[in-house]
């Protein structure tokens, strides 16, 4: 029986700042059903895009896409903070909903015309996701598709990747 | 058939600091067919053990847990630096093998009594994972298993943890 995936999601008022409500999905990662049904929407979304590997960015980009690519038997790369991969990367530079930010992947990541999805929990204003799939491109992959757990449509984050294809599971 | 999934693992000299060969797991995770085998090995200890839920730490332990959870079903919880859980935290201190550190977890991640199967790319010094088993036994949870897909034997982790079950995939 499908699951109402709402109830699973924690909405703190006024965190990390004033007048911001946090949406926050562990409770959703720690219910074995939820999170199973949320993974599989994700991959009924993946199915028909000969995906070749999941990318997703530090840290809950990782609890979201490591079982999507696991049920798809495909690779995981993550999209990391600085100084968090040893060996050779690429790097991004992006405006978060808080202040600026940098990501990297290593440059052995993703092979040129991979088909790869990328995946978080939350999509606000675009900007980690935005960087993620510069990332991915500069290594020639291919982006076949952005999966969300959460929406905040306010933000407008959509707008920023409306040449993808792109699966949210719940918007607010 | 089964991988040799040492060929896996990229060891890169003198990172973080010299005289220190960092192991890295990312080739692991990129390969759908290795991290497939990584997670199959981890369910098979887990399968037995009742294991109601997978608790790994930040970062790279989601990768290696998130699959596992999915695979039996049940959820995941992370531990956390500081600042990044939105809501009422337990707290660990430990030492890391280059400094000092703190882990968090929200404090109905998992619950009294819960079979808790702990996971972490890697087994160093124990700093991280003995956190990691702290905090789910400050929530009561009962830890059942620990799961490392590498560990650095010179390290003596192992010590830290020899009242528990563990499993390791490679050993160096």
């Amino acid at each position: 029986m499908a699951l109402d995936l709402t109830k699973y999601v924690a909405s703190i008022p006024d965190y990390p700042e004033k007048g911001i409500v946090f949406r926050d999905i562990s409770p959703l990662m720690a219910d074995g059903e939820a999170y199973k049904q949320a993974t599989a929407q994700i991959v009924q979304f993946a199915r028909d895009k000969d995906v070749q590997m999941i990318v997703g960015p530090e840290a809950r980009g990782f609890i979201v896409g490591c079982p999507v690519a696991y049920e798809l038997g495909v690779g995981f790369a993550p999209a990391r903070k600085k100084g968090k991969l040893p060996r050779e990367t690429v790097k991004a530079t992006y405006n978060l909903e808080y202040g600026i930010s940098e990501l990297y992947m290593h440059k052995d990541a993703v092979k040129p015309g991979q088909h790869v999805l990328v995946t978080d929990d939350l999509l606000a204003t675009g900007g980690t996701i935005g960087a993620t799939i510069d990332l991915v491109e500069q290594l020639g992959g291919i982006v076949v598709g952005c999966a969300f757990i959460i929406e905040l449509d306010a933000l407008k984050g959509h707008e920023k990747i409306r040449n993808y294809d792109v699966l949210t599971l719940m918007h607010y």
